[in-house]
């Protein structure tokens, strides 16, 4: 396995178990450059957001960062001016270890909301993950640990390109489970790379990742009070600087980048909430990419569809509906339904010949692909989410505050 | 109890087991007026819809029916021209038995979907709920029984109000249960009033009372592919005219049909799939109709929300992060939100001294009802909507196509 960790793209990290989390596990991590690095990152648009997202978006501004600081078990949300303090704190912390300002550091929390951060226990935690600081793929997989909730497993992505004569790394992990559940789970990706860029195309490029990946998977539409992805690059690699979009690296990169995202996107959809299987809703001949993404999401977010697929039946009168209920361009009498690659569904009526029960064995698999095709123009899109299960409930159901 | 049902209103009903749905129960019900009524009806918006809401909106175009003619156990959607000349012979038949127009009849159909009507069954079947035509309380109930798909419970509201020395009655039906669960459930409401009014003003009345109940309830968000509310006025009452909405009984008459639909309509709620109690999203200081609309609704469809209170959890969290996701104008530090008539969110900050096991228990109560308080002008709305549960799951996932 190679490393697909941070470290990979060298930055150093540490994590710590601080006592946040009541399970005892790690919950406080650092990320630390040993050059500023170009930084850009895209925040959650929730109105209601965290302290950290606010502070995160203040220190990101100037386009330069050295660090990140980050704890689980507590998101310090609706924590009012004492939470903005507490971010600040944090940054301040980890910025007397490495001789930086607070404000080349990006904070990040993810957790119980309503609560103050346990500050006793956070500044401790940062002074023991900065002691921890190493360049091992371990301490890489530690970290993407520390910054789990409800997520079951830690989420790693990583590709290297060749620029030149020389290698580029782009690398990250994220945590998140249901879309958001804001009182346990936040999306949070955290990605780096050796590559020279200009603060203002590594956005562009961070952007254009971002959209077809992290802004293309739903668990359950709830968007977290705490999302954040940040993309910190730190030159390493040597190659000519990428200062604009145009610049020739520059294609390369952004497609390492939108993979690495996609990548870590596909994780977050599998370790959804109850999830059992990932469902991919590609739509293809639709009249503009605004179609295109409303028709895909607009089935992806269905309970009764998701409810079906878990169920292993191939209703296609459940994607028709949620179809039905789009803005989007299209004519229901040409539209033409696959599921796991059968058509199930066209000129306006089911297709008789249909292998139904061939089809609901397949649905059983780890990934059900649904295709759907307008045919009303040439644009297509997808969105990932998962299966909507009884566990879903439990989790979300029987967790008190 | 009062006769709560359309032949309290004058109207004739049958029904009969035509043997389209496997039970066996009540499947074929038919709605008669002795003279031609001023009718008015609201359709699904969702542009995937069945044949028999095509023709119904044909057929009540007039502003004139004399009949309602319905089945369940088969949608009649996708079911391509075929399925509208099925919904047309529907009318048809009926028409023969009263010696009128095809077009004086409105046609419905719930069940489900992409299956052709089993027309060797319906046609008889409308025949043998002729022969049944009564105006006893006993026929008007198995009528709103012969409605029902996955309903538990047959749903049936009436109000009488007096208008200068004579009574003038509303009374009406409905079924539903998946808000819409397109292969099994439907929103289909049948209503009857005494009143003489005029067609323009009874739509008008019709789209206010429908504004407010029925739009207002959200089971899972999915819109049906038949939803379908129709009005009968057979005007014997014996009032004077209601020509227009300044009619000095128009307000009476249309309050009067508002609070039938919307007891109807919280019916809908408290028997959703796999639902155990209604919970009531509550908005006031609203600054404008849709900002209080948006917020309420973006509460009740939050699958987190709806979970949460299942388990009986004051989740203030889950209520804010929706309302953060909204485009409504507000400054998230002035909201305040109740649960259960408790304040536990103020200031951007969880209210401390909120007895958070009383809210619990109070939680377990049939009726659960959230305010929030925008602070942000004078305007009110609310929605209605079930807590989210693992039955919702087992009865949408089980089922098969």
């Amino acid at each position: 396995m190679p490393n697909e960790t941070l470290t990979s793209a060298g930055f150093k990290v540490g994590s710590a178990a601080a006592g946040i989390k009541s399970s005892g596990g790690l919950d406080v991590g650092v990320v630390v450059s040993e050059t500023p690095c170009a930084a850009a990152a895209v925040f959650t648009s929730n109105r209601f957001c965290g302290a950290p997202v606010t502070i995160g978006r203040q220190h990101v501004h100037s386009g330069r960062l050295r660090a990140i600081v980050v704890n689980s078990g507590c998101s310090n949300v609706a924590t009012g001016k004492r939470g903005l303090d507490d971010a600040r704190a944090m940054c301040a912390r980890l910025a007397g270890h490495i001789d930086a300002k607070t404000t080349d550091i990006l904070p990040a929390s993810t957790g119980v909301i309503g609560a103050f951060l346990p500050m006793d226990k956070v500044l401790p935690g940062i002074d023991a993950a900065f002691a921890n600081l190493s360049n091992s793929p371990k301490a890489g997989n530690d970290f993407a640990r520390a910054i789990m909730t409800t997520d079951l497993r830690p989420k790693t992505a990583f590709r290297k390109i060749r620029v030149g004569r020389k290698d580029v790394v782009v690398a990250g992990c994220c945590k998140g489970s249901g879309m958001i559940a804001p009182n346990m789970a936040t999306m949070l990706a955290f990605l780096g790379t050796t590559a020279p860029i200009s603060p203002s195309a590594l956005r562009r490029a961070l952007r254009d990742a971002v959209g077809t990946s992290f802004n293309r998977v739903t668990v359950d539409e709830c968007e977290s009070t705490s999302d954040t992805v940040v993309l910190l690059a730190n030159a390493q690699s040597g190659i000519a600087p990428i200062r604009n979009t145009v610049a020739p690296a520059y294609r390369a990169f952004a497609l390492a980048l939108k993979e690495v995202c996609q990548e870590l996107a596909y994780q977050i959809a599998a370790d959804g909430e109850g999830a059992t299987r990932v469902i991919e809703v590609a739509v293809r001949g639709a009249a503009t990419a605004t179609d295109a993404h409303e028709v895909a999401r607009i089935v992806a977010i269905s309970p009764l569809f998701r409810t079906a697929v878990h169920g292993g039946d191939p209703n296609w009168g459940r994607i028709m509906q949620a179809i039905g209920t789009s803005r989007a361009r299209f004519e229901t009498d040409r539209i033409v339904v696959r599921i796991c690659g059968q058509t199930v569904f066209r000129n306006g009526r089911p297709v008789e010949s249909a292998n139904l029960a061939r089809i609901s064995r397949d649905m059983k698999a780890k990934h059900v692909p649904v295709l759907i095709d307008l045919r009303a123009g040439k644009v297509h899109d997808r969105v990932l989410t998962c299966d909507l299960t009884k566990d879903y409930i439990t989790i979300n159901a029987d967790y008190h505050t």
